[in-house]
């Protein structure tokens, strides 16, 4: 392979890509008023202005496109929660920050937090599944965070993992409520979020494993 | 109005009940393969055998069906959970007979089940409002019984609220995760559950009004 094939590779790798993404942009875009199981292939290359035949090139079929979907989503997610759980502040501070971590997030990526939350429970059986394989990933790291912390001190794994659960359902409940909130009601839900975690830490204190 | 004229009424009207209930349990039983915005109204007569023009005696269109169907499934929740919070128990005991009640329903009714959790952030407004709106109310209702309990003495209202939220949304996120779980995995949830519940009664009984 001389170096102008190698060039040529590269150039057409790079607009492979920029369709791939094109498409699952598009896809997002159109998810905001329907759900996947409903959304056509057709409709996605229309909007992309690619021919139909050129969605397989990327995607085997739209559930593919979902779970690349979910990945996005999450992926995102994950890195803004992972740098809230490494600061070691005391729990009051690292609550305020995590719910404003949570709505900045859903302010930021409102499509894809109601895609999570639309397919959670959805139509596709492959998206369901992608979005709980996450959601159960998450929940682990969360609970290896929270058992490196001194208050789980004599937790058994199990006690560490329910509790990581219970955080990782309350975050994606509060990120769902932001979603559809005007300014005011987004007060009252960081609120209403802030003393309901308050009160988990204070359960979280008062825990003696069974 | 003689009385010939009367029971050809009241047979009318009871046939044209049975057609609406009909409609509703037709699109119930599509609705698990789908959502509610790709859902077509001939889907749905066509299954229960009637004209497409018939499904406009009963309703405006889809979102008003599916409206419908948000007041039967969260109607039977509400009996359910009424139920258990009239018990006059410890607390321990009411954990477990709320998390055998939310197992019992979602074995009784795991279509309404899925119809909420999917429906709840779907494509169609009136339906989410709908939701959203009914759980406001059973909110309302868990607080109601909360206030009433020794151990919300010197609580404010918003507390009690903030509470009874979490609660109704750890009632929905379980009922959601007993959805798609086999036995075995059911049982795991069941006993997440109730420790996720003991906690929150821990941090209840250590809560100081800020």
């Amino acid at each position: 392979m001389n170096s102008s094939t190698r060039a040529t590779l590269g150039v057409r790798q790079a607009q492979k890509l920029k369709t791939r993404q094109a498409l699952l942009d598009a896809a997002l875009k159109l998810l905001e008023e329907q759900s996947l199981s409903s959304l056509g292939l057709r409709e996605v290359t229309r909007v992309v202005g690619v021919a139909p035949a050129a969605f397989y090139r990327h995607f085997r079929d739209m559930a593919e496109l979902g779970v690349a979907l979910v990945e996005e989503s999450l992926g995102s997610l994950h890195v803004m929660i992972r740098a809230v759980l490494a600061e070691q502040q005391e729990a009051e501070e690292v609550i305020d920050r995590s719910v404003e971590a949570v709505a900045e997030h859903v302010r930021r990526h409102p499509a894809h937090v109601r895609f999570v939350a639309r397919e959670r429970h959805g139509g596709v059986r492959a998206v369901r599944e992608a979005i709980a394989a996450e959601l159960a990933r998450f929940g682990d790291e969360v609970a290896d965070a929270l058992a490196a912390q001194e208050v789980s001190r004599g937790w058994s794994a199990e006690d560490v993992r329910m509790l990581a659960g219970l955080y990782v359902d309350h975050l994606v409940m509060t990120a769902s409520a932001f979603l559809e909130a005007s300014a005011d009601e987004q007060r009252v839900i960081a609120d209403t979020a802030r003393r309901q975690l308050r009160l988990i830490s204070l359960g979280r204190r008062h825990w003696r494993a069974a």
